[in-house]
């Protein structure tokens, strides 16, 4: 760079991706073109924080304008993202010292990253360590998590998609339990993500219209699962209604504090990773209440369906992606930009800042008071906190039936430092 | 009715729903009341066959256009489905002799049967049964299924809005998995429905553009599993490229010809329901690979994902509901009408008709042709045939970010006979 006043940017993406992340990515890249007085390129971590420790660095330059543009609508992580939490500077002062030297070599003046509270923790002791190395650099981080979990921000880019393919699904497959329940299925359970916190399972309440209409049943982690209870509300709304639509967190546990899925992966697999409510709830009702069940798990599918994106979810992400590097410019560090609800109705929202510090590893679950006394469903609280973040339809473009998403070239710029083991 | 010309049409919804069945509907109500002439009122079964045996009849003639409009795209049946297979004349000739009675205290005189081989089936026996009573009604079969299974039609109405749910989901999460693949998870399985045939799971292949994308294998029923060469598969993909998309068919069967999902679910709960192959899988490729894997069962949710439903399918559900009532009207009977295709690319398609006695009972499995040698993807010309058939997109209405679906009246005609138990 031949100005002095001209560096670069680095950006990543880390943990779960999401359907709208790389809309931020979108925002932070228009962003930083729009100002070239000021932003040299903007380099991407392949697979996040370890593509910077490893010197592995996308130069997004070689991405046409299109290429960007198309990054508004693809789902998943377009560079890579990582699980890999960064140890404290006290436990590993080598992790730091190469990150800024990987910055300095790749004339690095501004840390983008974009992710979860752990994401946030790693930015962070990142800006903290430059400042005690003296080292010039302005960390920034974005806020991106399906679970909506984050502090400070009224909401999570990331989750408002989500929320949209869960009411959607639960409508849809509704409908159909509904058609077959006379002489087939009479119980059908989604299971979806959400591992302390039910903001996910809560958004499916908002498929229902009139008090019979599904979910009849909604399992948090933040309630503690009663067998007996649960069994006897299914037994209940099939007698009220002829059939029943549940929606099961990934994260219902039991009274003891343990997840229901751990034990029964481990039951029946000797494995105890997440993504088994589902079978084990229905294997109870059937052999308890012998109704005949269906299951769905939808995973990745959840968190990856662009093609049903919120049109809120996808302007929030790419907005905050553009304020950071507005707030960078600014000569801001250390924060994360946030969403400010200004009114649910009609929903006005608005962008603020919140300190690193205030963010990192703080985990927000769903209040009480959206919670029906039950426990098995959502208040109307709730319904108005969540109603606005589905709304807007942002379809991406298809060709021959399927939507056409980015596919970037992702050239790396050329090392200039040997390599490091970590 | 006081123009004896003049006679009701019963329609029914019969098996598993899909997210057209009821543009099927639509057509044939639409197309009865465009010919007030000869049609009365277009009379619904509730939940299906069941409906006209117990004189349990909707009468639509209650619910507006507007809402016979909306079921174009609604997904769910409408009027309730029903799993349930009529005996034959010989066996139990009070069943026909019930629904001649039936048929004739509500002035009926066209038949109209919307479901899979099993309904043709059932229009079939009830056709022969008229004529045999000496009662004049006319009996056409309409396809539906998402299986895809059905002979004589080049394809089945249900079976290409899954076709593209599956293509797109298959495309969404790869993007995922590819993201996560360098420190998580480098396995994502889907389990889609598809007993005994695999054109569903076929259908993922529409997905992949360039030889390296998702899906990576594809498991067929019509393809005996075999455990080493399935590992050695997956090994190999992520040796090849870092990641593995797997897509399975619910009906995946051992070389034995036991469905693995069965024995699975034999081991960890004691039933045999089918939807439990993708965490047998996951475990094996776990255990034995030890790799991350995540899996999805999307179960209900693809065939009743109207809001990423084919163009080619909706339209094609509408006009074989449409035909129906004309091939009725011009007195054809104990018929179905078909689609013929006349070209893939572009692809023109016409409708025909076959016998019902051609089509019932008939199961139209994956031609070998269509599968890769080594047996885990799809040949060039079976997405010759596929294509065509998840082209363009025919979203729902959508209100407050939900899909806004029909919800009928369903006013039952008042009942003129006496009980019937069966």
């Amino acid at each position: 760079m031949k100005n002095k006043k001209i560096q670069n940017a680095f950006y990543a993406q880390s943990g779960g991706v999401t359907a709208v992340i790389n809309a931020t990515a979108c925002g932070i890249i228009e962003a930083a073109r729009s100002r070239p007085d000021k932003i040299g390129t903007v380099l991407a971590g392949k697979n996040g924080i370890i593509g910077a420790l490893q010197e592995e660095l996308i130069d997004t330059h070689f991405e046409s304008n299109a290429s960007i543009q198309a990054l508004r609508y693809t789902p998943g992580g377009a560079f890579g993202s990582c699980r890999y939490k960064l140890k404290s500077l006290e436990k590993d002062p080598r992790l730091y010292k190469r990150l800024i030297e990987v910055f300095k070599a790749h004339e690095i003046g501004y840390f983008f990253y974009n992710g979860g509270g752990d994401s946030q923790d790693t930015a962070h002791k990142i800006g903290e360590a430059s400042k005690k190395f003296g080292f010039p650099l302005l960390s920034i981080g974005i806020p991106k998590t399906i679970d909506n979990d984050l502090a400070m921000t009224d909401n999570c880019p990331g989750f408002g998609s989500v929320a949209k393919y869960v009411a959607v699904s639960t409508r849809e497959a509704g409908l159909d339990v509904l058609s077959m329940a006379e002489t087939s299925t009479k119980v059908f359970i989604l299971e979806v993500m959400g591992r302390n916190t039910g903001w996910i399972a809560a958004s499916s309440g908002l498929a229902k219209d009139k008090p019979e209409d599904p979910p009849h049943l909604i399992l948090f982690p933040e309630i503690p699962f009663q067998r007996p209870l649960f069994l006897k509300k299914v037994a209940e709304t099939i007698q009220r209604i002829g059939y029943c639509v549940i929606v099961a967190s990934e994260g219902v546990k039991h009274e003891s504090g343990n997840l229901l899925s751990a034990s029964s992966e481990k039951d029946a697999f000797g494995h105890t990773q997440l993504g088994g409510v589902a079978p084990l709830l229905s294997q109870w009702i059937q052999s308890e209440l012998n109704l005949k069940v269906h299951w769905a798990v939808s995973d990745y599918l959840q968190r990856s369906a662009r093609h049903i994106a919120s049109g809120t979810d996808v302007e929030q992400a790419y907005a905050l992606g553009r304020v950071a590097v507005d707030f960078a410019l600014a000569g801001k560090s250390d924060i994360m930009p946030i969403i400010r609800r200004e009114s649910s109705s009609p929903y006005r929202w608005s962008i603020g800042e919140a300190p690193l510090s205030c963010v990192a590893n703080v985990e927000k679950t769903v209040p009480r008071t959206y919670i029906t006394l039950d426990g098995f469903n959502i208040t109307p609280s709730c319904r108005e906190y969540l109603s606005p973040l589905i709304q807007g339809e942002d379809f991406p473009p298809f060709q021959n039936g399927l939507p056409v998403y980015a596919r970037l070239q992702n050239k790396e710029v050329s090392k200039k430092l040997p390599p490091f083991e970590f």
